[in-house]
């Protein structure tokens, strides 16, 4: 494919009786597919017309794909700060799985309690590519970027309230970053990171 | 005094001539001075009326008492990330020592490099209160909120470039701490930190 | 506790079933139990599990203590301005209780109606630490905040409309106080101003 | 006049040249003459073609006027709360009684000493209607609004650093103002403050 | 009155059971209602306690008055641009009205239909004081603001989308007119214009 | 040509050296020449290997033509409010006369006088189409748009202070615009308002 | 008509009520009727009065016309990115047809797969002027801008989250184009896209 | 090292003393020097101690290497929109080449003139990881994301003005790229993008 990645179902705005549409005429010429942004109502849907999709409700994804396998060099490392940010880690998770890269995930790692953070350093370390997931002030992508020497793709996420403007705080620390090892999606973009590592892991 | 603070000069807005009256009348009422925001020019000015006036080239202060006393319970811990925060750290050191407080300086522990922090942290956590001086994202507020059990003031600094926007990615995190016994200042308000630290030393 | 702060349960942003869970394992465990941001629902499927959990219905707060104590050294004063300021005043005063500090509220006191504010400045100035919470501009911090000799943490709130920004407005009052000892945390954050209260009443 | 309001110089982005083209023009036709933002440079050059032109270096207006008269109904109390707030503040007066109007100015009376004001609130209540010139969080319109029955009008002014936003802290806070009489102009309008409360002073 | 504005209900963020009881008491006590932001389930549980209110649903305001009087000297015009500005002009009024002041109205005279401005221009320029009301750009108190000799008080309103930003836009072109007799309350606040008109108006 | 419009030297951040290299190889290979945001001290350079080049200080343009033509349909109306917007409305006239258009300007008719307007108005609706350039509220370009059947495009300029943002208050008037013809180029742009009005007025 | 604009229905924010009484008084005075912002409700009412109405669920258009005619000299296209931006590409569509324009649409040509708008290329290229709508990064309106010699109108869409900031991530982009021929207007604004299109387009 | 990244000395904010003692003692620990945002004056003084020290003014870098080497797997391809976006994206060349990268540059492709970025496609598409940097509306980044299946860094600078608000506007437009491979660095940041291609290049 010409930038390497496949057609996505981006759900969100679009209507449940769209999105079962454009699955079934994705499972009908053999494509695979992954819709984010789904709710559960339009995976009912989807079910009907693909039923062997899976979803992920945390993560809010439909998956179906004809074969699994593992195409990446490594893995991608998944960290993440707080219960709140697992949507979007999630959706990063199931999006590089979708992309065909073995994934790790190293959550609730955020830095109020540091010291779990560092129990889980060497799975870190080891991964190819490192997508951080954080909210509120998204100090985490700084100090996982402070401590190894591999990419790593902060995602900001809209956890939060009052000064947090939506995700703006957690934005706004990662592109600042004291790390110089450390790149950045759009806010609550788990899937584009998962994207960008994706390219990146099969390097 | 009715607030707990003796009079301060902000010179910063003011003409060094201003600056110079004001020292002059507060030193012949035998007023200590301190100074703030104060220009190298200006303390040329002050000198001139106040002989034995100290300046700190870095903090930008001029300070003048007639003795030296330590009132405070136990010390400041001033900790701060880079060397371009020195300026408002030395501003808050400066601050808290004419409040007569002890004050321990911890410099250069920014989370890009966290083992320099762990190796201070004894110093750190047996402060009575902690002024953290933080630029770019600001992460280390949180960091250190997460490692102790004393109050920890944050200090977002104006240092950085294009999206930390003069000191707001820094505000923004450490608003949104997720340690939660942080507060915070204005923006390079080294001034306002150690006037909270001092009360909170004295009580 | 490593941070002098027990585990609290953040509800907003989680499952009615979550909360209790959490609740459950933390009173089968001995643990007392503190859960801000929680509705009415919550606490209800709470009480099923932990029978003697408390609702603060206005502070939106479950409590359960196994047993009350008194462990700082005076007294925390909640300052707050208007009738839309209590459920922020009362989270931090049901977080400031729940860590077993003595607290007094001084409500109604906004400074559109000053004097009722000076017939309650000695309780005021009594106090070990004064949280003062305001929307709208926010002034009523710096005003306590020039009338006391303790240190004063300002919680702004998001009441307001219009060119109140979901509460910027008083965020960026008291953040530019020209009274001293004051420091201030995030917008509708009573918790962690009753925290660092906590944390400064025990020192 | 149409509007009630004399033709006035803003002298600020037009070169000296043209100020002193204008100035002298209007000297010519006997218009009364107002200069605002003006430098002393620019008071040098007008001072040439209008001999009698008075400056006000601390407000940086020029004014020129054929005779002294009072026109108002009362007088205009220009209220101010730090000594970085008096250019704007002077600028009112200036203007205020450039156009006939009765001025009294109490000066120094920020709220974070607010004993100062009280000690002038008579003078500040007889006032016909009152301009509160204050900076950093601007607080002091709300509680001068709050203690008297006549319009006030708010000039937030940009003084202060930081998360002050060149005024934006200050002005917010008066278009929120819980006070209800309060309006507001620009940031560091004292030129149109006193262009309204000289309207409101002659009804 | 000591501001000379009485007590008014802010129904906004109250319940419909905490706004009835303060009515009620009201009511008892004779003192005249207002009440503000009232929805219509409101205004039918007030009915209950005070019959005689009346409602303006547009206004979403509820008024009682024990008798109609007026006590100011002149008229004040509130002026509106469109439609959707009407809630905040009638929010106007009735404060206006309920504050014993005449009231003139002149709607639907926006800048893009200038022409009909100009058919009301004797009206608006008899007035003692005006209100103009204006959305999406707010030109109108700028253009009425050039063509009268009486204050205007100016209220954005949030009507518009997109970089309309709720209201902002209209906000800061007030703030900014080229007019120097305008000042400007918070967005939406035609209750706080209608109080300082009301002060104007009796001088 | 691709576009319809030819190349043209933007001379701010290019060096004096850089910008007389440019209009020097233009000027060998016959090639009419626009420079604009040019200093006095650009000009002298370009002078040099230019003699013929024509420079407006107001415009901060050089201009270079081999032969004066007229090539567009009809004529371009630059519209603008006051003095200080006449840099930005003169680079439209200039950039405009340079692509061979006949252009009308209209200067010193803004809101707060408005019956200088329409004293032009015939001038103003006999054009093809109209640039309108206004600082401050930009409320020009709504009114005009409210009185002429041609295309507006609208040139906020960063005229003002304060809650003026550099112009961000213009240019959110004028996308707000309740006036329909009207569209909007970014603050200060008079050139991009010329390019698009050209290729108007050549269709 | 005086501004070359028909009185058109904005219904966002009218009741179902105002909407369908305004249509019933125009299509009683034979008026053309086009509401834009309908709800289907809204269409159901209007219907009752005006049968022949025909509703554009995906624009949220109703248009009664007496007559088909063209007026235009040539044709407008309307280019957009992504299916999310459909709403407002319609809304400009049924525009520009009520106006009396020929209208050619090219959708789906977003600049993540380039390909497919060089292959509509000549379609946009002979357009009289091109309308651009495109939400996200809204990168298209300055590649189009780019390609052609003609006016084009940029309307950026509020689609996207996170950094997107409710379409304004696209509207800066669009006013910092790096094509010159390019105007914008509102956020979602294709209504007053078409009005300015179909202003040119008769010209 | 640690991260994979070098000590590297920014020199935006410390004196040429400073910046001067820094390389000094690097040179004679046998460090290699790169200094970023390096004055010519900073150059001069680190050639006194270093005299092969080389200098891009462009870049303002200041580079000196015990020995030249190539250690990435592929080459890094800069590519730029504007000669104002050179200085940016020549600190990202230099950082890449001293971090032993092969760079490949592809300047001057901007997206006005989209042939010119086509011609060199095929130089681009082969590169190991590609760094975009754009000013104004940024939208190179996702042209390019879209035509390559190789992780792109997006580098916003600061060029423009207005609306561009020092690169808010390129920097908002990365973020929300349609094309999904594309993650981005602060404004301005050349180094940063640098950092990470060369993690990326050396994996
Ligand atoms: N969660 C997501 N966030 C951002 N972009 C997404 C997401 N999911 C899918 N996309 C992108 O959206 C495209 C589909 O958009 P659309 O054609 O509007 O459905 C996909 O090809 C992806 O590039
Ligand atoms: N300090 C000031 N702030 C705001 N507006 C002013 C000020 N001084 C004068 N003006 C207004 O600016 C107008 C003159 O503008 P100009 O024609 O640009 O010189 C005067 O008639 C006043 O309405
Ligand atoms: N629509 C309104 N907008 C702003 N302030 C209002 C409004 N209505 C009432 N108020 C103010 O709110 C006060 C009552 O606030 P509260 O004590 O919270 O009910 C009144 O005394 C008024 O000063
Ligand atoms: N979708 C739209 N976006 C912006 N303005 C619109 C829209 N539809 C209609 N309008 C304008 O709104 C006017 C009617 O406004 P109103 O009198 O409030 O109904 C029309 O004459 C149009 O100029
Ligand atoms: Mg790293
Ligand atoms: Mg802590
Ligand atoms: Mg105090
Ligand atoms: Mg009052
Ligand atoms: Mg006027
Ligand atoms: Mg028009
Ligand atoms: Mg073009
Ligand atoms: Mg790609």
């Amino acid at each position: 494919h010409r930038t390497g990645l496949p057609e996505v179902i981006y759900a969100s705005g679009k209507t449940t009786e769209q999105v079962r549409l454009i699955a079934e005429r994705m499972f009908n010429k053999g494509i695979d597919i992954l819709a984010t942004r789904a709710t559960p109502e339009i995976y009912e849907a989807v079910k009907m017309v693909v039923p062997d999709a899976v979803y992920n409700q945390l993560a809010r994804t439909i998956v179906y794909k004809h074969k699994e396998e593992i195409s990446g060099k490594g893995y991608i490392a998944v960290v993440s700060a707080g219960t709140s940010d697992l949507p979007v880690a999630e959706e990063a998770v199931e999006t590089a799985r979708f992309l065909n890269n073995e994934v790790v995930t190293v959550y609730d790692v955020g830095v109020a309690g540091i010291h779990r953070l560092f129990n889980k350093l060497d799975l870190i370390r080891n991964a190819r590519v490192i997508i951080v997931v954080a909210g509120m002030e998204g100090a985490l992508a700084s100090v996982v970027g402070g401590l190894v020497d591999k990419p790593v793709i902060g995602v900001p996420t809209s956890i939060g309230y009052g000064a947090n403007f939506q995700g703006l705080s957690a934005l706004l620390s990662m592109l600042n970053s004291c790390a110089s090892g450390v790149s950045v999606v759009n806010i609550d973009n788990g899937f584009g990171a998962a994207c960008q590592a994706s390219l990146i892991n099969k390097l």
